[in-house]
Formats: C-alpha cells, structure tokens, sequence
C-alpha cells in the first residue's frame, strides 16, 4: 500500500503487539495504510509529544494508543494533538486491566480519549472504530464494513446450525 | 442553524440532560447542527432500533448515546449502524457509574463503542470527540479546535496568577 | 421429547457453549423440551429481536440468555418480550465477569432480567429456576424438583461420612 | 381483592419498606394479591424458615425478598422452598450494595435466586418479574403487561416533544 | 483426644477441605479435639439448623465456617447460636473470594461473625482464634499460643540468616 | 461496676467515637466492665504496644479496635497479645471503609484479628461478640444474650402488626 | 522566607487548592520554601513539561502533584525529571479516588511515583514527605519532625483524658 | 561495597523475595549499599520496631518495605521513624495485590508511607525512587540516574526498528 499512512497505532512497551496487532491485522483487511511504533509516555516522552504534536502535519487522521497500568499513553498523546486518540487500556499482571481502563477512560473535560474494551477484543474495535471515521469520507471503506457486519451475522448463523449438532 | 443536523445526541431518559447538555453546549457553541432524543434500548427498542438504521441515511455522521446502570444504550445504537457511536456513561446512583462504564466500554470485538469518563467531563468530550472526527474534513471546525485548546492553556495561566494571591 | 420447546437457551457467542450446557443438562434430565441458539446481541440484532418478539407466539414459556463483557443479550431480548429472561453472566478474560454482572443485573425499572451468579453454577441455576416457574403450573417438574432437593441432601450427607475418613 | 395472597414480598427490616413498597405498588396497580412482612434471615430464622416452608402450601406462588449487606434472605428463603424466589439487594450505607448485590446473585447451583438490580427500580422490576410469571397462566395480566410496555414507549415519546423545547 | 469435641468446623462443600485443613491441623498440633462437617447454608437448610441449635447443648465452644460465593454458611449458623462463629471466605472461581468476603463479614448489627482473611491463611487464622477464645479458660493452651508466636520468631530470624546468603 | 475492666475498646481517632459507642453501650447494657481508650498503630505506636502487651496482666478477656483507612490498629495490636483481637472497619470519607475492610480482614496466617461489619453495625457486633466470649465462662452473660436475641425476634414481629397499617 | 523555593505543589486544577492546601501549610509551618502552580497534564502539556524539565535547574528538591481521574499529571512530571514525584490522588465526584489513585500508583517500572492516600490526609502527607527527605541533609528540620510527632503523641493523651468524661 | 548500608529493603515474608529483588538488584547496579532483611509486623514486631528506631542512628537514609495482604510493615515501620518509608504492595493470591494496596498508600495523616505500584514494577521503582532520594546530595547517583533514563530511551528507538519488521 503506497501513500503515507492514514491510522498511527502506538503501544507503550512492544510486549503490547500481540494484543495491538489485532488492530493492524483489521487495517490490513480493510486496505488502510498504518504505521505501528512503541512510544512510552513515561520513558520516552519528547518521542511521544513530537509524534503526537506532528501526527496531523504527517497526514495522520486517527491515532490508537495501547497502554497498561498507570496507563497515561492515550491520554498524553491526546494533550499534543486535536486528531481523535482511540484508547486501548492492556490487561496488568495484577489489577488485570482495570487501572489501565480507569487511567485511560476517565479523562477530564476538553482533553477526550475514545476509550474501547481492555485487551484484544478493545484493540480490534480500535480498529473498526477507525475504519468508521475514515469511512465517512471514503464509501469504499464504508462498503467493506457493511460486508464486515453482513458476514458477523454469517459466521453466527452457521454456528448455530452446528451448535444443532453438538447439544441434545 | 439551517440543514441537516450532523450529530445526534441519544439519552436513555430525560433524567440525563442536565448531563448531555454539556455535548449540546460544546456543538452549538462550535456552530454544528445537532439533535436531541430520548430512546430507551430497553424501554423503546423499536423507536431506538429505527433511529439507528435510519440514522446514516438521515446525513448523521456521529451518534452520541448516555445512559446508566445496565447502560446497554450506545451499544443497540452501534448494532444497527456503522456510524461511529461515542458512548457516555451517566453515574447511577448506588454504584455511582462503574456499572454504566462496564457496559458501556466493555464491548465485544467486532462493534465498538468510544467510551468517554463517567458524568458531565464525558459528555463535554462526547462532544469534543464528535468536533474532532467531524473536523478532518472541516477546516473551520479544526480551526475553532485549536482556539479551543489555546483558550484552556489561557484560563489555566490566569488562575495560577490568582493562585499566589490566593495561597501563603 | 416430542413439541415445542418450551425453554430457549440463548447465548452471546457459541464459546459459551461449555457453560451454558449447565443448563440444558438440567432441562435435559428433568425431560423439559429446550431450543439452544447463539444470537448476538451486537452482531445479529435482527436476529435477536426477531426471535424475542416471536417467542411467546412460538410456544416459548421460559427465556434463559448467557452472554459476557458488556452482555448485553438478555437485556435487549427481554426488550421484546414481556416472557420471564433469566440473564447468567459468562466470565470475561479481564475483570472476571464483574462486568458481564452488572451488564446483566443493572436493568432499568420497567424492564426485568432475573439474574443468576456467575458462570457454570448460575448457567445451572438458571435452568432450575426455569423449572421453577414451570413448575407453578406442571405437577411432575413440582415433584422432580422435590426429588432434586432431597437428593443434594442425601449427596452431602454421603460426603460427611467419607469426610471422617478424609480428615484425623 | 378478596382471595389468598399469590405474591410475598418479605423483607429483612422495616427500613427497607419505602424501597420495597415499589414493587407492591406495582402489584396493586395490577390487582395481584400480595402480602408484605418483615423477616430477618439472622434475628428471626425461624420465622423466616416456616415463612418459607410453608409459602407453597399457602398459594404462593412467587417470592420477592430484599435485604441489604450480608443479605442472606432471599438464598435462606430460597433453601426452603422450590418457589421462585427473586432477591432485590438492598443499597446499604457503606458499600452502596455492592455487598448485598454480591451476597444475593452469587448463589451455588442448586438454589437459585433471581437477582433484580439495586434499590428501587430493583425492586420495581421484582413486582414486574413476578407478574411475568403469573402471567404465564392468566391472560388478564399478560395483557396488562403488554399495556405497560406500550405505555413506557408513550411516556418517552411524549417526553421528546417537550425535549425540543428545553434544548437549543 | 477422649471426649467431646470443643471446635466445629463446617464447610459449605467437600472442596472445601483442603482450604479448612489449615484450621484443623493447628486444633490437632495444639491437642485440642474438633469434628468436622460439611453442611450447605442452601442445599441441607435443616442439618445446618439442627447442628447449629445444638452446638451449645453439644459441647462445642467455637464454631468454624467456610463457605465461598454467597456465603451464608457462618451467618446461618450465628442466626441459631449464640456460640462465638468464626467465618472463613473461601476464594470463588470468578470474584476471587470478595464475594465470600462481603457474605461474611457484612453481618447486619446484633449477629456477629468474626470474619478471617480469605483462603488458607483464614482458616489457620480460624483455627488460632478459636485457641485464643478457649485460652481464656485453659492454661495449657495459653502457654502453647506463646511458644507458637516464639516460633515464628524463630522461624524468622534464621530466614534472615539463610536471606544474607541468597543476596548479594 | 467495680473491678477490672474486661473489655477494652480502643480507636484510632477520636472521631470514631459516635461508631465505637455502638460496642459501648451494649457492655454497658450487659454490665460487662470495660475501658474505652484512643490509641493510633501510626501516631502513637508506643502506647499502642504497651497497652497490648500488659493487657493480658491488666485483666483484659477481649480487645476490641476500630480504625479506618489503612487500618492497622487491630493487627498492631494483635501483633502483642495472644488475647483474641476483634477489629471493626471504620468508614472513610473516599473509599467507604473497603481501605479499611482489606486492612482489617486480610491479616496474614499465625495472627488472626475477628472483622466485623463495616461502621456501626460493626461496632454493635463487636460488643456481642466480646459478650458471646465472655459467656462461654459465665452463665449470667450467655442468659442475657439468650434474652438479646428473643427480644430481636419479638421487636420484628411487632413491626410486621404496623407495616399491616402502612402497606395497601 | 527569603530564597528559592524547595518543593513545587503542582495540582490539575484550581478546585483541588482546598486539598492541596494540606501540604502548602505544612511546609508553611516548617519555614519550608514552597511554590504553588496549577499545570495539566492534559489542558496545559508545555507548561507542565518545561516545569518539570527546568525543576532541578531551577532548585526544586521535591514535586508534589495533586490530581483527580485519569490523574497523568504525577506520571507526565516524573517523566521529564529525576527529582523525587510524590503524587496525591484528588477525589472525583462518581468513582471517589480510585481512578485517580490506580492512575497515579499503577506507574511502570523505570519511572516511580510516591504515591500517597487519597484526598487531604494524602496531600498532608506528601508535605510531610517532602519535608522527611529535605530533613535527610538539614537538622532542622529533622529536629522539627521529631517534635511533630511528639505533639501528635501529646494531642493523643489528651483526647483520652478528654474520653473518660464521654464515654460511660 | 564498603561502609554502612544507606538503604534497607525490608520485606514481610522470605517469599517476597522474588519481588524484592528487583529493588536489590538495582541499587547493586548503581553502586549503593543496602541491606535486606525478613520482619514481619505481625509476626515479628519487636524486631521490626527495634530495626526502625535505630534505622536512622545506624546509617540509614531510606527504608523500602514490601508486604502482602493487610500489608501493615511500611506503615509499621514509618511509625517508628521519620526516614522516608517507600512501600511496595506484595500481589496477594485472591486479591491480587488491591488489598496490600490499600493497606499500604491509606495512611492517616501525619505517617506517610510513599507508595509505588504492586509487584515487581513497584519494587523496580522502590529502588530507582530511593535513588532519587540520594541523588539530592550524590552527584554520582544524579548522574547515573540521568544516563539509566536515556538508555530506556535507547532501547524503545531500538525495539522500533525490530518492530518494523515484525509488522506488517
């Protein structure tokens, strides 16, 4: 896919890719040019704002920020830019995800993250959710998500011609 | 306002509007048409079901959803349409919101809802949220984005001037 | 068994199979006719009111619905019906099921999902509180159920006598 | 209504009455006979265990119970009766009845509890449930039902009229 | 150990045990004799009454209950006793045991239980509460919970001895 | 009553005191002797493990300690004595006493503290859990818990006569 | 006091002086040189970032920052400096502190923050902190802590005189 | 390394050593003395009492204190001392560390204890936040701490580059 990259997805430690790739393999599906980096808020922060406060210059239009813990990632990258931040909070070995849900989701008035679900299932929707912005200045993505959402009901209708098989 | 409004703002019940407003403040303070409806999921489904798949076609462009307690609200609406859907959850009043933060951000893959904070900061930035997708293909909108962020960091340093009057 | 099914077992995803087959067994051995059926609440909205609104017309006396994260699925069937829906919160990944518990529980006034604990034992709750609404009006389910108190009596007391040996 | 009482709505102190009283408000609006008494699991066991032995004997055929903290009513119900027992837990003052939510919901299988949302649309939903019960053999209050639904919808549609006049 | 058993320990379920041996290992080093028992809050009602009407009358000084989930079990039990009831949470698959927790300890004023921490150290904790409760009376045991707090001691100190060399 | 005190009921602040009467009073009622005293684990550590340590030789049967927040009152003291410990959680202003719960209950294997409820339902049961203690040595205090607990019963069943008179 | 300021008090907002105001007066009492700011992690990035990089430089010992939900601001300063970061996690309207505690305490591995407790007893403690690491290179106010913590002996012993004539 | 160790990692339980070695290891890697030593506050309160009191005459400059569950050993500690106290709260099996949390940063006003994450991040940042400590009077340390910050950096820009290539 040739262009500059048009949905910038930031993790806050490159153990996050296994969860974060769900969101690349979806922008890959879709066609969409991507550029995935590892930017820490706390320990690498002039990475984080310079990429943040150049994002939209760089021809960004949506960013997804993956981060766990005191999970300040999203919200941080949100504070050098006015693109829509996608949040994903990353499960914790402890507190198993709910910091990192409460740092990323409870953002104070005029600074918004759109915060998803804590692990893959939120960086797959950080995925979808960009795609539906982009989607509405682009009618081919549009149409991809119809069909998206026509083979969910697919895949769930099979299943329960299955299912007919596996109970009784 | 004349045309079409772009923005719809979605409560479960007229309860919420002293919370809500604060989305409908920020969008008509930017100059951006908008609507406000009460629709239950659970209450009128049909009304909230046909509001949704009727909802792109009508020319919205985001859909904003509060609701409390089982808040199951945003996520109908973003069943029915592939609209992005910015969910606010309101404070209930014995759990005090986090169940309305559970249901509403902890959808599964493959339909996402943005989640924003609990209360009247997440309506504010439901708004800010919508401005900002809407702004990718609006100049003017980015550009009042911009005066936006400059008018906090303004607000901010005339407080710490009346801070040392106030402090020691 | 011969009719229509007088239960339906519905789940939000077919990987909430090994769960909620808790309750089909139980159906099962005490010879009441179910139907089990994966519908999402998300991802077939159709086809979830679809089967809600018809269910009382198909014969359905009894709605048990297993679904998990933001579960959704017993609220948004019992939108559409006015049928009795007992909702069984599946454990997620993350936080454990605390979020598919308040999804399912925190219904609004107006509209009731009777909710059961979470996972296996409320899957296999949820069917013997079934029986016990069909019991009201079938004297055999009224006996079975009798017969299934005094039968965890006679298990319990059977494990005390090995207890004495297990312990000393 | 002359005839024996077909609902008991028990609770674990008087104090719970002005949450409790939705649910017999609920029942009178339908002209279901009910009965309200308080018994405590704790201070008065032995009432509550005769109470509960003896419920279907006395034409009972659904059972509400609400109780706050350790809230061990409805499970110490439940033990002795294979009636639907249906738990509202009731807030309490520290923990906001995450306690009692827990104590009611998070049955072992064998005995289950119907568990309703906190308080009183908790509460509401407990009279609501039982008449969806009872409806399931007596058409006048299916009907009922059905009315009450349609009304809900009434209510909301008329509450967006006045919506328009309150915002913008 | 001749004569009549002082400590109960009761279990809601046979899977219990290996989390309320710690309790009886410690009456056992310490000579002091106990039964044990299993008997379900909810699925044997009437042996649990029984048991815990006649504890007094039994020779028992202490009563020991473990139970998880909904955890009425110690609080059944106190509702039948004045006997002092020393309540164990039992850790639970989902909510890990913070159900168990608020079952237990959240006991509505004028019945106590005394509630442990959750899981194995509870019930060895259970197990020297009752030994402190029957030092009261008993010398020998009083001595022996000294020498047990002088081992620990010990215990400690040579880990300190043994630490130098595993750091550094 | 002249003599040693038996009971002593310390807190960690002063403003527990409207909480901690709730143990008080009921002593007074049973007249059990007993001393009330402020001691904090973190302000006044020294005081704190004298009085534990000499409580034994002054006579003590049972310490009883309220403390909130990170409440270490009653595991201090437990820390000095062998007598039995029984700690009551105190409310805090932000997280409503489950700091306390967790700081109170979650005591490590070999020094147990007895937790009570959280505020003054905790404080009351603390007092009668002293009282079940003392009782196991003396006839008097167990026959007046006797009457304690008939008198709970009658006082319900006068309430079930007036809530005739208030519901319907 | 003459000089450059020690300790910078840094809150997210103007609201939070009333809590904040525990740790300017404290060092106020010590005849510490403080400074107080309001910056933004989210609202005010720059100011808060040149703040933090030039604190050394500009003499700072200490950074206390105080903030509520998503609370970023303790994490975004201790990313720009070496300078000890003690963190104060301000109450929030819904969720009470516990968003702003796990989004200050939950900080990853390379760049701490010293957490205290949440709302004025924390901010009273940050000040004290402060003060017991400047104290680790200044006698004087070594010598103050010890005479702080010798009254707060004192005010005990006279809450317990002041005790005797309420209780009883 | 010569002389009197300037820092103390005290630790509840010879199993916390796993944790704690990450404290360890890296004040061994910055060159700075220390000690580690087992004291539990309940177990051992003589030893840990007498460790603090002398803490500061015997060299001490910072005292690190890891525990679990009621995690009363840094509390304890600074009770006894007025050296800073940084606590690191030990994951617990069920609760998973929020117990050990909250017993550990809800410290009364007046003792602070400095709290950092749970586990192994938490005593990582115990070290490093001892280390900004010293560095206030240790030009060395301030260096090195200054070049372990760019190597983090360091290493981010080079996992960037692997990224790439495992991506896409």
């Amino acid at each position: 896919m040739p262009g500059k990259p048009l949905v910038a997805i930031i993790m806050g430690s490159d153990s996050d890719l296994p969860i974060m790739k769900e969101a690349s393999k979806l922008l890959n599906d879709f066609g969409v040019r991507f550029e995935v980096k590892v930017l820490s808020a706390h320990r690498t922060p002039e990475l984080a704002r310079k990429f943040a406060m150049n994002a939209k210059r760089d021809g960004f239009q949506v960013i997804i920020a993956g981060a766990g813990g005191a999970a300040h990632l999203a919200g941080v990258l949100a504070s050098h830019t006015t693109l829509p931040v996608i949040g994903v909070p990353i499960e914790t070995k402890y507190l198993k995800g709910i910091d990192s849900l409460f740092s990323t989701v409870q953002m104070p008035g005029g600074v918004p993250v759109s915060c998803m679900s804590i692990g893959k299932s939120g960086a797959k929707n950080a995925g979808i959710s960009a795609l539906q912005i982009l989607a509405l200045r682009d009618i081919k993505i549009h149409r991809k998500l119809d069909l998206f959402r026509k083979d969910m009901v697919k895949v769930i209708k099979k299943k329960n011609k299955n299912l007919n098989l596996r109970v009784g």
